[in-house]
């Protein structure tokens, strides 16, 4: 039997389509603006999100990292949501790489401008560190794959620019927010300074992510880039795949939703705790209150049936919807997840 | 009429004995480890501390900053208490410095060790920034000086240790929490890694704090503090007003702080908000509802009375009692602040 | 007429047989450790450097980040040979991401062990930076390709090691010393703590780097990996490459040197200033005294012949050679510049 | 016998003038702009300097650490002459502080507009580090307390200036440079974007020294002095001393320079070898050929005899004149030194 894997939607394996795409791919040193594929990736994607330039970057932890780079300084403070990835998923990165310091915002991801703006701090003041930046990340991974309410990133980035803050948007899903919103690439990006979207997870391509903005700060990101060494070189092979996904469309990630959307509601009626409000694209959190089994065990149980699930934390799981599963499989899944969950 | 000046217990002016004292003190060059009065300041203090040794630096700031240097590389996380000093009053020196991140426990500058358990992030984790270090700021300074419960330092360092995190101690008002609860500053610090102490706040020294740890870890901290620029000359002269505070005892610190209990119990009459349970020491800390003022409005309205306090922020007032504010001036103090927070 | 392109070894296009290498790989999520095509590669090279372990990396940039990062704390003094790629070639990135500082050993990228030593500043000094780490580039790229010569290597890196200094080969060019010296890719790595090799230079690969040490050092650069935003998804499509180059052996950099020593030797009948005891591998270094036109100059007349090659400094010019220049087109470009260089 | 201590110029005692000018310093807290000694001190030294502000920080160390944070990012790098203080007696603070990189330009700490030009490398480039300061110490420890000569310096900061560099002069032994050249402060210091002077050398001040220039630069100094942890509070303690040394005048240096000269000539006629151009202000440096002792040797025969000189290198000695010796002890300790040099 295959293994169904749910662990993250960054387990996708290339299809024959887009290796064929990448076997063919024109390429160039990247590093000398030479790789043509490169090249039609980030003005495609600069394209999709209304922006003046985009660059192509190893990871979607790159394209944060250099988000941060790009707008802030050392000692400054950054606003983000509640277990923003930014703060838990790049290995502490942030404040070794950009030496700034992160305040939280809001529940569960989300936050108001009211928040924002409360949690803002002046520049000027005699001990605070000044707020100089504001990230956003849409969808929101540890909040349940959430959206963020499109009138509060307006709000706040409003809010940001008024007291001279920088705006940045985590996008790694954002394709999900845009097809689970019917809103536009480029109106979810356009009150940012800078975006990022990944091409590894929902769009299933094997490696890459891209940032973008004003040609100015992706001037910037280039050196930025070369500085945490992810200048690549005939990194059109990658690129190629972006294309390829892109050409393919993203109708496929409204699928994802639809089948994480069943999987949730089927937890819904066991003994795990889980807020379906929160389940908006393709992912799906849930916690496991006593006396349910830990999440190491949960894992491990699902496992030895063939379903791969990630324990986030001691007592909460994730599922992770994606191109490489599907809806049958989800419902097979969410009978072997029932099981465990309302024995 | 002289002013009362409540912002902070740093604004205490040297006495004339201490002026005297420090005119005469024996000094010589401190980076070749020659002033008396340092070296006898450090042996001092280390003794008191329980410590191997201990080094004088011109700052609470310098002294925290080192104890993350020492205990810490970037990309570590560090747990503290809510609204700790070492993150909101030190200009966001931390990451720039450091380049750790700071993880919350707890509320009100207080957390349990279950707490601590909870925010704690295994070393080794995929993406997660492995947490090395527990700061514990006692007397908690935007806590309202409230001190931290010996048992739950105790139990923390112990998991702390078991977890392989490091422990500090951000002791800038130590000195009010030992007189507070009658325990020694030994007992208090034993539980820590590293520990620093302030001569400038409660003792009403001029200038200086001092780290302390093992002497291996001194040796580190001579320089960290070198790099930071905190690595001084003839220093003997400040450290002459630490000896000369010691030498004159901390009973008044008891005073300071029933100063401080009945300025809190007269706001407790008022229309602010305040929780006496948290006025154990030197610090009074109150919020203003509406329709009472603003704090920038409150601090102004006191001011023109010759009374001082902090706007800590947009709604919220400091007042701290210390060795330069007799209890008559308290008092009068308290009257004005109830004039205008019950009209 | 097709262009001779000798700016780098990084331009070289994938073969159609790479190309189909990479098609045809197995992968799966990297950072889960699943890609089989990229565990292979790592194996395989650390097998050949004859170190426990080794890493995929995305540029030789990001795997000198990382060595500095696992072998310094900040504040710490690397010794480099003049003009290091580490220094020069990186955008600044070592201070910026590991806050060490660089002191400068030797002439022309070589340094002798009595250099180093004279170079190293012993820990525990009151005011200078201690020497934690020295690094050799062999073969050193701006130093003209020269090689490091063995002897010295072993010398150093015993001193090192008795001074307590690791000791980091950024290896981008190991390949060529291996092919040039007749000497094991294991014997040239065998005194180093860490070593990185390139894909993407001599072997035609498009993208990567490897990094290799003990089993506990690549775990911990794993992690540096993703601090920096290397940490990638199903890279075994990039791995496939550099397996397909290792299988197809290291003949042609025999051919790649010896099309460097010709186009030297007719650059030493110019004008042109060239010391051809150092084109020992596939770079070739030439100065332009005056009357001879500037680097500017003489990179755009070639190029109007169709020659590409690199203004390494404002009157000093670099050529390379690679997989994608035959020993015919070096002729040719050898002609051309002669009859600029000597006109 | 009372020892002869010509170490350093830091080794100067109070006077018991300046121990009362400090005793009776008016003071308060500086961290609120409110110690009128400070505040007298800070405009008194910018007026001397022609800049529109000063800040007073504890240490030239920390003077230097916040010209770099004021004028640089991380990634940047910056011109230095050889075996500046900045790069070798400050523990490497440099690269952990503020991320820069340094190049080196001429030769004993002197370096011309030619060398600058040659050194700097353009923003933009797809590799190099951009240099974006210049730092000139003036007069130059390590370089014999030479001095930097006032066209060039002009020159280098017009050239830095044209080409978006940054200018800091790091004045420790400004005063020396000022009282040998018969040049203002404030011609010294002119060229130059930001500028430090030290108290705790020729001045003979127990602690500190001052950063100064734009009113706005001053103000981004007082975050980066907080930062570091060199915000100090009744600090017009030491503020006090450096007015009463401003008020005595500067002629004793002229003293000091003399002492140094003839103890230089001395030596001059030893087996030691003594560059006697770079004796121009109070440091004497003299290498020691074989067979001569070695400098540990050296310092430890004439510290046996009552003279202290420091071991600047295996086989270089530093000898500073300064206020607390007199003609006849430098005579005293040249008669020493030549006995040891001349056997």
């Amino acid at each position: 039997m295959d293994r169904i894997d749910l662990r993250s939607d960054t387990v996708t394996l290339p299809s024959d389509a887009m290796r064929a795409a990448m076997a063919a791919a024109p390429v160039g040193d990247d590093q000398y603006g030479e790789d043509p594929s490169v090249n039609r990736l980030q003005e495609r994607v600069a394209g999709l999100l209304g922006k003046e330039a985009a660059l192509f970057v190893p990871s979607g932890t790159m394209a944060n990292q250099i988000g941060l780079k790009l707008l802030t300084r050392p000692g400054d403070e950054v606003v983000v949501g509640e277990e923003a990835h930014i703060v838990w998923h790049e290995a502490g990165a942030s404040a070794a790489n950009s030496g700034v310091q992160f305040t939280v915002a809001g529940k569960g991801g989300l936050f108001t401008a009211a928040d924002f703006r409360s949690a803002h701090k002046p520049a000027g003041h005699i001990v605070f560190p000044p707020t100089t930046l504001v990230v956003i990340e849409n969808t929101h991974n540890r909040g349940g794959g959430v959206i963020f309410p499109q009138d509060e990133v307006v709000a706040i980035c409003r809010d940001a620019s008024a007291l001279g803050a920088g705006t940045y948007l985590d996008g790694a899903r954002l394709f999900n927010a845009a097809v689970a919103t019917g809103r536009s690439l480029a109106e979810l990006a356009a009150p940012f300074d800078v975006v990022s979207v990944a091409l590894s997870k929902g769009l299933g391509c094997p490696v890459g992510s891209l940032v973008a903005g004003t040609r100015e700060a992706m001037q910037r990101a280039v050196r930025a880039r070369r500085m945490f060494g992810g200048a690549m070189r005939q990194s059109g092979i990658l690129a190629a795949a972006g294309l390829h996904a892109l050409d393919r469309g993203l109708d496929h990630l409204a699928e994802d939703h639809a089948n994480a959307r069943r999987l949730a509601e089927r937890i819904a009626d066991t003994k795990a705790d889980i807020d379906l409000a929160t389940v908006q694209t393709n992912i799906v959190i849930f916690r496991l209150p006593p006396p349910l089994p830990d999440a190491a065990t949960v894992v491990r149980r699902a496992q030895e049936q063939g379903v791969l699930v990630s324990a986030f934390a001691p007592r909460t799981i994730r599922a992770t919807t994606h191109l490489n599963v599907t809806s049958a499989q989800c419902r097979h899944a969410a009978d072997v997840l029932a099981r465990i969950l309302a024995p």
